[in-house]
């Protein structure tokens, strides 16, 4: 860990989670409020379900805090506790980075979504005109799905259990990119050349994948952001077979330079550098 | 300022001020708690006297809150939100560090005169059997007369232009002791062999001390605890004699070493190590 050096000027960018141990972003983000010279510092708070309205009041009145970031399981909650959002954040129904105002209004974003674009680097450039296969539409794989839209591929094929969220993805990225772009994954959705895995299956042995990785050719670009780790069941097949592959790891550290922008003062989308 | 390391485990001593630009406890206490081990870090909050109860109220709940420290205008306030407090804080009714313990209840220590106490060093010894001369009965100066009434001087003379702070001062003095040790200062209080100037009189120039220092002699110990500048006027006339003195550094490096502890979980009085 970076070190990071506080004083009566110091500002906070307040983390909340339930739990709040696993949090990256004080890790990962300190150092790049030291690097830029603000005085600012991440610290993580542990806020239950229950007390997350109150302790949101209290926060917002204090005008020495920068933000305030949420994670599991406040990102929904968080939302609706905010005065204004960036697109992303309203069209998904989720934050995970509120920036506190001068006149104390809390503006609320979601950079999952633009993090996981951004931190594909170079890669980036293979979702235009691609048919897409999403795996997960979940929280996560929403927030990727709004992205994916701003990025012209030709079809995103969304993969789920759960039929409503198939739905609310499908709907949302058609919306987002304003063309019928997105429809439900078909028993043929393996023949798309980017597999983007938004499901925590593949972090232990056994897991069945939505997809069956034996479709995988070496053309396929394979992201997955099960897992910090930076292997899972379907990285490793897709490493193995010679793909383009991108982790979870990216995604974080891109999301990271995100959030530091926006809790420094940014707009939203602008990495701190 | 030494570096401090954040993670998701870190928990949090919360400074309240207004302003809270101006707080030392962070830069010198951060260091402390590394050096001891401690995953904790204090940090500053700007909390006006409006909003003191709700941010309370929701930092209470946080259970990675180790404690809450306050400083100016809070001090009187916050005793009457502790759920239990010393008998230092319950005597001068005020507080300047809170514990949060683990049922959630609220502990409130006041460390000022232990701080001035702990931090004459050697020149402690010189309190016992002494006619003391206080000057200054304002929040500093009273938490400085109980921890004086445990030192066994002969006698404790007050000044304060404050008729009604003298009384409170010399009685919470005399409750404290068991014995008629204090009483208001009278025209020969300079007689004093030590003296302890706890008014902020003596920082500019052309202030007018409460007590003429011509009547100092090279055998009077000097303490004033006015500014974290070692200099003041009382200061300045008493090194010129070859009088031992004590500054207000002294008083407050010896304080954060005691609300290190109990920010820490050590009991009230107990110095972080």
């Amino acid at each position: 860990m970076s070190p990071v050096t506080i004083d009566g000027s110091t500002r906070v960018y307040a983390v909340f989670g339930d739990p709040v141990k696993q949090v990256q972003t004080p890790r990962l983000i300190n150092p790049l409020f030291a690097a830029a010279g603000h005085n600012l510092v991440a610290v993580p708070f542990h806020v239950t379900p229950a007390s997350l309205a109150q302790t949101w009041g209290a926060f917002r009145q204090i005008d020495t805090i920068a933000g305030i970031g949420v994670t599991v399981p406040h990102k929904v909650a968080a939302a609706t506790l905010c005065d204004s959002l960036t697109e992303a954040a309203r069209m998904v129904g989720a934050v995970n980075s509120i920036q506190r105002r001068d006149d104390g209004s809390m503006h609320g974003a979601l950079f999952d979504g633009a993090g996981f674009v951004q931190g594909l680097g170079t890669c980036r450039a293979r979702l235009k005109g691609a048919e897409i296969l999403l795996m997960g539409a979940g929280g996560a794989g929403r927030a990727i799905a709004h992205a994916l839209a701003a990025e012209a591929p030709s079809r995103i094929w969304v993969l789920d259990r759960d039929p409503g969220s198939v739905a609310f993805t499908v709907d949302l990225i058609n919306r987002a990119s304003g063309v019928m772009m997105a429809a439900e994954a078909g028993a043929d959705a393996h023949r798309a050349t980017v597999w983007i895995n938004a499901t925590p299956m593949g972090l232990r042995p056994g897991d069945v994948l939505p997809v069956d990785p034996g479709h995988l050719t070496q053309d396929t670009f394979v992201a997955d952001i099960a897992s910090l780790s930076r292997q899972t069941e379907l990285l490793s097949r897709a490493r193995a077979l010679g793909c383009a592959t991108n982790d979870g790891n990216d995604m974080l550290n891109a999301q990271i330079a995100l959030i530091a922008g926006f809790a420094a003062g940014l707009e939203a989308g602008q990495p701190l550098t």
